[in-house]
């Protein structure tokens, strides 16, 4: 028997027991199909992140395998990704050179510094945290993320030079060099960017109709970057273009994964340690999304707080093995799942694949040009860019079409960073601003039955005596003056008022900022001669309630139900006025 | 006739002409009041603040009469107030030193940028933002500065030189001046503070004991500092005390306010725009407090974004005629109240009286001993420390409790704006923690009602078909993902599942973050085999879900009563296994 925090932390333990022959077949064929996708992938994210094409490989290795010991999903692709390499290259490009040791070195203390806040978020449970990024602002991020990338990309298409973090420095500093392009680095982008967007599309059904079977159909799709990588480089070596100004990938150093070491000198941590808690969050947000997304489909569960384990753990791994932050990837998860994962053991399967290529197959790429793999990474980001997101937005809420245009700016406009923090911050505000003005409602019995109902919606049965108010909304703080001002408004449009109701089945809290302005609208209604009464209080608020004085100094009662409130109040109105006076104020 | 936008920014229109004769005999009554307790009061709150005497007196004048202009308030006494001195002093004594022409300059340049903001706030109608100061980071705020300004007032009672802007530089720096403590200093200081808190305490009674009616006593035990002023201005003069090292007021310039003028330098701008933003909000929230409290007592209304244009009209005011940031002050508006004031003009009469003091009454103040207006400062600001707070946050919330005294604690420890700051943003984060974990509960029949309850609390029947779910909170980003967590526990521990409904009367919002997560819900739920409805969603909410998609892709129905969801579903229940096998879960 395994004890139970062990087996918490390493849920290995669990399916490791379990694994059987046919998982293994299983895992096997997804593995061999996940690294011929992945071999591509890591060193087109490398350039991304401005780092050598092996860091691209050696982050793929033990990261994986340290997932598949600490990771809950059995699908989940760890490794780098778009959005990942794109912020390295923002958080690291500020303290080093691309192209020195200290910068290749930064992006190990980036790995190290993001997979420890992953860690202490695990241990500690604070997996929620990564609820404070909205849909909107997510969505936003990324859309703007894969324009900034898919930009960042042209300069190797076009084979000329191009700096900048955001969409204008890019797109000006393309501008400024468009006359050095070389044309034959454009052909070649070019059309491997064409081929790449036709596999997409076009290849499936080809094959659909030449009569393979949907899923391989979808697999062997997802090959066509190999192909694309295959072709370029031999027609590159061919004709050897790099003499006439193609740029290709050169020497890869041939072998495992090195033994690496971060910096840990406190200046660097400390100009990292932002950059790394938001690469963290980021990463894990799309990790997360993606892994529940293929559990559901198998009906299984991800735990959280462990998934936080399982990427800390990868991302330390990648630190100390010359790779750099890394992440549950979306197009390779999705392939890993489409090709039959059963276990993470198909990713321990897709680490060694890579280590064999790693040890045997650098050299066969050193006519790849970075043409080929800036195509294979535009024709991989255009796919996240959802600019629909925009219209619905705007159509479903003002509110979540701020967060997500403000975002999708930011970002573009002053780069990765600032537009997620901006969008957060947004959200967060958003969020407050619409619950210091709650809805409001005077209401009215819906004659013939025991329901209460806006008067201004409804045609309602009121007492000229009795004002009951519906306030659709948790009192707290930013609302707690809002709904005093509006309130004595109310009240100060009637004569003849004995009774104020706040009627409260939407209230799921009462601070004490609110607690403070229910006693001033007690005390002020005291003073005007009217009681104040509250009815449908939740128990969790009256119990809160009655750790009070407030109670007590209540002129009024708390009513269980508004129509027992309405019942009693009207009995003691109806002493000073028949009851047949009841007005309905719409007949 | 008086066009609507004139008579909106100028109330002074609105009551002036109806001013009568009777208003003009109370108001001036009231303003000779507060003019005698201003006079010691201004010069006190100068000193706190780091700036010569004269500048609380002019800080009484032109304010006061922009003031009575542009507010609202009939009661409001506008000028010096502690907080505020205490917040300038920190602010300008980190860009001048305390005694030269540049301090004074950027005590102007703060009172213009903190008009500036305020009238800005006052024209966008912006008054709401103060909300988001909560009741206990503005008691636990006020608490600490009360601690604060209390303890940087003994060096003048000791007679020693002390620095600091928090508690415990200030402790340090008196502990480490002690033995230089001046004797008879210490004698005066003491017996003005004693003598000034019994005045509070045991003047009254006595007063009404000698036959002085309540508010009259009432009134004049407030002139306490005027006769301790007095007194020990004739004691130090007529025994020469000067020359034995103690401190005096010395000579203040005789004449009106100074035409001054404030640096518009953009560097200083800059290092003072956030203290000014701060001191504006601080100021409005103490301000517009008093006012409406009193108010409340006439059962006036008080319009909070014509104050800010009254607040920032004085700002601007001060900033031109030598004087520093100023607010509606607590003590000085319920004197003022309690005179008998009824329009805005008191105010101006009291600008007068100062008038007349500035130009007349300086030289015999030159004699003053700083200690005396030390012992004024200390009575005052002690009776704003209320510690009892932290037990009432506790006793009510322990998310309160967290509020205050945090904001007591950084107060004390790192200053006053770091001290709100951290107030509020903290405020902020624990209602988004507690929002973000909203109490869900299962629920079922009330036997013999309509109506559903928690069946951890109460005995009720339910279907073992259905799932209803009733969640306590408006959907929004931050608790999106706990929502599907929760529900996909809780269906994951039931077999024989056909429906879920999640019952949303306390729905009061569903941002697109959410209806993300519902849609996920609905399509998982889907894929097991279980239809997915909603009940008692409200009509804003309905609106919003009807302008989506959401409604075609449910599985299920939206039931305006979860009584109706439950008959309907049931029913198709039924024709699988018959209506009495409803099982009681409890019985």
């Amino acid at each position: 028997m395994i004890p139970r925090p062990v087996a918490r932390y390493l849920p290995i333990l669990k399916w490791g027991v379990e694994y059987t022959r046919e998982a293994l077949t299983n895992d096997l064929v997804a593995a061999a199909i996940v690294t011929i996708m992945l071999i591509p992938q890591s060193l087109a994210y490398a350039l991304l992140a401005g780092l050598p094409p092996e860091a691209g490989i050696y982050a793929s290795i033990v990261p994986i395998i340290l997932y598949a010991v600490f990771g809950t999903s059995s699908s989940l692709a760890v490794g780098p990704v778009a959005v990942v390499s794109l912020m390295t290259a923002a958080a690291i490009g500020d303290v080093a050179q691309s192209g020195t040791a200290g910068y290749a070195t930064a992006a190990l203390t980036l790995a190290m510094l993001s997979g420890g806040f992953l860690l202490l978020l695990g241990v500690f449970r604070l997996g929620f945290l990564a609820n404070f990024l909205s849909h909107p602002v997510i969505a936003g991020f990324i859309t703007a993320s894969g324009l900034i990338i898919a930009a960042s990309q042209l300069k190797h298409i076009l084979g000329i030079p191009a700096e900048g973090h955001n969409l204008f420095e890019l797109l000006r500093s393309l501008a400024l060099h468009i006359t050095e392009l070389n044309p034959i680095t454009l052909i070649i982008g070019a059309a491997a960017t064409a081929f790449l967007f036709w596999v997409r599309k076009g290849l499936k059904p080809l094959l659909i109709a030449a009569g393979l079977n949907r899923r391989l159909a979808d697999v062997a799709a997802k090959a066509g970057p190999v192909l694309a990588v295959a072709v370029t480089t031999l027609i590159v070596g061919g004709l050897r273009l790099d003499a006439q100004g193609v740029d290709i990938v050169g020497t890869v150093p041939q072998g495992l994964p090195p033994f690496t070491m971060p910096d840990f000198s406190s200046d660097l941590l400390l100009k990292l340690i932002g950059p790394a808690i938001l690469i963290s969050i980021i990463g894990f947000v799309e990790s997360i999304s993606v892994a529940q997304t293929l559990a559901a489909k198998k009906r299984q569960r991800i735990d959280p707080d462990q998934e936080l384990i399982g990427l800390g753990a990868a991302n330390v791994g990648a630190a100390f093995t010359g790779g750099y932050p890394v992440t549950g990837g979306f197009a390779r998860s999705v392939v890993n799942f489409d090709a039959g994962a059963e276990t993470p053991a198909a990713g321990a399967f897709t680490a060694v694949g890579l280590a064999i290529a790693a040890m045997a197959l650098t050299p066969l790429i050193y006519y790849l040009p970075t043409a080929t793999l800036a195509a294979t990474i535009i024709v991989a980001v255009l796919s996240l860019v959802d600019l629909g997101i925009l219209k619905r937005a705007w159509d479903y809420s003002k509110a979540d079409f701020a967060a997500v245009s403000a975002t999708i700016l930011v970002t573009l406009g002053f780069g990765v960073e600032l537009g997620v923090t901006t969008g957060v911050a947004l959200s967060v505000l958003i969020h407050l601003f619409k619950t210091s003005r709650p809805h409001m409602a005077v209401v009215g019995r819906v004659p013939g039955t025991e329901h209460y109902r806006n008067v201004l919606r409804h045609n309602v049965i009121t007492d000229p005596h009795i004002l009951t108010v519906r306030v659709d909304e948790s009192l707290y703080f930013a609302n707690a003056r809002y709904l005093e001002d509006r309130l004595y408004d109310m009240v100060a449009q009637r004569d003849d008022l004995r009774h104020v109701i706040l009627m409260c089945p939407a209230v799921n809290e009462i601070d004490m900022s609110a607690l403070e302005s229910l006693e001033a609208i007690n005390e002020r209604l005291a003073a005007l001669g009217v009681q104040f009464h509250l009815s449908e209080v939740k128990g969790p608020v009256m119990d809160r309630l009655e750790s009070t004085h407030f109670l007590e100094h209540l002129t009024g009662e708390v009513f269980l139900s508004q129509h027992q409130a309405m019942r009693e109040l009207s009995e003691h109105g109806a002493e000073a006025r028949p009851a047949e006076a009841l007005s309905n104020q719409h007949a």
